[in-house]
């Protein structure tokens, strides 16, 4: 492959576009790769297209070596499969629905469980049939409420979706260890960083879920990491060690005036000043009201957190706990509708009789002793004690997460940093074998339900993350499976020079490299090295003003090494570089 | 590549599927390569998926061959870009339209005209940027009202589209002679045969425009062919010569009865028998009322369409002749309206003074004399002369083609047949450069208003097109370089024979072959060879009974023909066929 910037359908920017917050948007459409035609929406050109390839090959090739079967479903599904799960509603605003001319519902794949399921169901009956894994590389639509950062968070993008199908739960796992070991070799291949982190299954269903996180201070997600264990998960996914259970006497419970406390911080200072109690802000008990609206449900339900308050909810980490339900902020209108919750004072202690679902962090566990709301204006309560004073309905991992939060495995602190999520493994169990009924025919003649597991990596996402985690000032720096080519060979303007340039060129394409020249006349050497730059390839040969003495100088775009070489040893120079 | 029968997705069906009617949908489906998910819209089973997969890299390789370069444009379109060009109210009930969360419309892309033109907009300023052709290959979107075929005429489908743009007309020429080498280069390829046939340009606009018609007896276009001078047009194109415009004395109109004449038959049979006429059906001028409805036009126009009696209105030469307008029955309701117009008995004399348009078929010029309605009930007009008694508004191509109609280029008896579009290539012109204002900067500092040329290529419909070109009644046939491998070992199932074989596959596969071997244990050998004909691989190697004396069976699937071999020289006489 020869490719010339004389012809070669690219203009480079020199400003960032202005709706570009993050490094791979902005790099991503200066080097022109990519352009925007909608929020979320690209498109490809010639240059980002080769490379978002390279990079669906890589996954390819890695999927066929794990014995995975490529299909390809359309994009347009009708409802009914979507329906028959439960999804059509469940999926809210994200999902793009349209009617065919006759009226007919019709969806844009968000994900293809359903559609998976039923074609493994048409084609197979014997348990001699399974295990399977069949895999696509294809088009899928969320309608993100905050589509982002370029093609990073996209409302149409490539994914690779993969999904197992086995007879038993044994053979599931050794499916999903496939898949992660896949998954480990693809992302090398790729050469991005990941970070595997237990992960919550989401909207999915489903038990065993890790992520592959691209560790990068422009992610969406937060992960911990335990330097101590290895532990690593989403923050959404971090339980909370709950503290042994305290048993023994307690004082009363009491209920004190808080004048002018509109803080936890102010209330914790009157009641340590005023009242000698020696609190800090984690001994009191924070209540949140939040609205849940749950997918098909008529009205949404009124559930209470309550978090130490020294803490606060992550509102990340709640959808995550009440998914598929989605929660909401309790607006003056709702407290209008709840006069027994009286604003800024509610405790616990009065929510059963209120009827109002009560969920609390793991850390309040029975005989633990809280200040909180009393329940009425300008009034808190002490030795409010968990178990005695009130009793939750269960607990919800909501409250942030802390660098130094204790590892759930190990207890040792925990470290925090921002990811990219790339790639998703689960082991998904039953659920949608049950709504399909996909059984086998077992041995005895009876029926086997099927078991899945589902994996996605984000096809076109890689190609941002790459852009994310190898940049400088300068530009984009791309691993050399997934550059647009091998070697960019720059002449700096001289006839000459690009007579030369363009014989190296035919020379390496000839043994096999993939060649971009810059063979661009009237463009000065200045903008050809900035857009080399710019453009990221991983090897750069320079035919310029050393040509006079016959040397030409060989750069690597990761290093930023230069080195000046004789001219006849430059295609070996370069193979050698390449290989 | 090895792809072993004994663990890949694939079932065959021994029986058709209930909705199909062509070849290609029949074995497409029972040979396991592609399923129905809804009208129109299908999977693509593994088999499928690599079909499929070759077809688009032919047509990709050829497409870099001339120096096209690839994009890839998002199927999700907001619906700005196609409001400025009109076609968002154009395309009617085909295009599927959608709302995202915002109420914002949005469209799944039918063509890219618009996208295609704004990019070059958006990247190129300068007459020294252009020539540039770009293409992409891509799902495309139609809500087809009668989706049929399995994926011959899908609602998604896969498309390779490209557009050249050009400075001036010669360019244009040039771009578009370009493609038309590709094409004929790309469809030798594939192994489809194709005959050129001029074409109309429908709702597209251009001039010049040239489609890929697949011969087939199933194909929905129908072309004629003129064996002494090459003309070919798709019928909706055919131009219908002329007759010379005749002079001299002619009787004057006259008005007969014409009682219980329903029909043209019944007609000339009266008029010659009661009035001594010897006329045959083509002198009578048979006038067909429709209504045109004109996307974005309030009101359907009535429109009148005079053809000679002999022939019928073709609806879809008509359709062709007043695209964008869509023809519509005129029914008894409309009639109701134009108490002008006596049904059955239509006569052009009146049409003037009632305001309504009369197109004529191209053989009524001045001077003809014709036999039609006289505008009352039970009477006909004889002797009425065009030019003299009526004057048409412009003629219309929208009466019936039969076999033997003169060439309109030399003359000759045309000869008519069935085809399927495959590709189709037009200069566009002007049309979306203008709406978009897509300039280059000219030497002298003016603009230049770029000209296009749209080129397409139907990638999924070429599968479709290649079993209905290539198939018996046992099964498919592939040529080799899109078939889903290059042979088929089948082993007839003892052990020793399904070891033979494998390794047999192993060394092949080596040797580089793409090897499909047949090792499924338990199944008997005339499932596997009725399998082996029904997949239709080019070349198959039979390890059966034969083995005891050393011997394999090589068949060629297309040929028939069958070849007792040593085993020792299995290897290499299947690389000979293969080669």
């Amino acid at each position: 492959m020869l490719l010339r910037m004389s012809t070669l359908f690219l203009r480079t920017l020199r400003e960032d576009p202005a709706d570009a917050e993050v490094p791979s948007h902005k790099l991503l459409v200066r080097a022109g790769y990519v352009r925007r035609v909608a929020p979320g929406i690209y498109s490809w050109l010639p240059l980002g297209k080769i490379v978002l390839e390279n990079v669906a090959r890589i996954v390819r090739e890695e999927m066929n070596r794990m014995g995975a079967q490529e299909v390809l479903f359309p994009a347009l599904l009708p409802r009914e499969y979507y329906e028959a799960t439960g999804r059509w509603t469940e999926y809210g605003d994200t999902l793009f629905r349209l009617k065919d001319r006759k009226g007919a519902d019709y969806l844009l794949g968000p994900t293809h469980e359903e559609l998976f399921t039923d074609m493994v169901k048409g084609e197979y009956s014997s348990y001699k049939d399974y295990p399977v894994t069949l895999y696509q590389i294809q088009n899928k639509y969320r309608d993100e409420a905050r589509p982002r950062a370029g093609i990073l968070r996209g409302r149409e993008f490539l994914m690779k979706d993969s999904y197992s199908f086995d007879l038993d739960d044994d053979g599931l796992k050794r499916s999903y260890e496939q898949h992660r070991e896949a998954y480990i070799r693809t992302f090398e291949r790729l050469g991005i960083e990941v970070k595997i982190c237990f992960a919550t299954s989401g909207a999915m269903g489903g038990s065993a879920s890790e992520e592959f996180l691209a560790p990068s201070p422009t992610g969406e997600d937060t992960f911990v990491a335990c330097h101590n264990c290895g532990y690593a998960a989403n923050a959404e996914a971090v339980t909370t060690p709950a503290p042994a259970a305290r048993t023994g006497e307690r004082e009363p419970l009491k209920v004190l005036d808080t004048p002018n406390t509109p803080t936890i911080e102010t209330l914790v200072n009157h009641l340590n000043d005023a009242h000698g109690l020696g609190i800090t802000a984690a001994d009191t008990l924070k209540n949140v009201v939040v609205k849940v609206v749950t997918p098909g449900a008529k009205e949404p339900e009124t559930l209470i957190i309550g978090v130490p308050g020294d803490r606060e909810v992550d509102f990340k980490r709640l959808e995550a706990s009440l998914a598929p339900g989605e929660p909401a902020i309790f607006e003056a209108g709702d407290f209008a509708k709840h006069p027994g919750l009286v604003r800024g004072y509610i405790g616990p202690q009065v929510l059963k009789e209120l009827g109002i679902r009560y969920l609390v962090d793991p850390r309040v566990v029975d005989g633990t002793e809280w200040v909180t709301g009393a329940n009425e204006p300008g009034k808190h309560a002490v030795h409010v004690v968990a178990g005695r004073d009130f009793t939750a309905d269960g607990t919800i991992e909501a409250a942030e997460i802390r660098a130094g939060d204790s590892c759930p495995v190990c207890g040792s602190g925990l470290s925090i940093d921002r990811g990219i999520e790339i790639g998703h493994i689960f082991q998904l169990g039953r659920k949608y074998a049950d709504a399909a009924q996909l059984d086998a025919l077992g041995p005895d003649g009876k029926p086997i339900r099927i078991t899945m597991g589902s994996y996605g990596i984000g096809v076109s996402r890689a190609v941002a993350v790459l852009a994310e985690q190898r940049h400088d000032a300068l530009g984009l720096s791309w691993p050399r499976e997934v550059a647009p080519a091998d070697v960019h060979i720059v002449a700096t303007g001289k006839e000459n020079q690009i007579e030369v340039a363009a014989r190296l060129a035919e020379d390496l394409e000839a043994r096999g490299l993939r060649v971009l020249l810059d063979d661009r006349a009237g463009v000065s050497p200045g903008v050809k090295f900035k857009d080399s730059e710019l453009l990221g390839l991983p090897t750069v040969l320079i035919v310029g003003r050393g040509l006079a003495q016959g040397v030409v100088e060989l750069r690597d775009r990761a290093s930023g090494s230069k080195d000046e070489i004789p001219l006849d040893e430059a295609v070996s120079r370069v193979l050698a570089a390449t290989d």
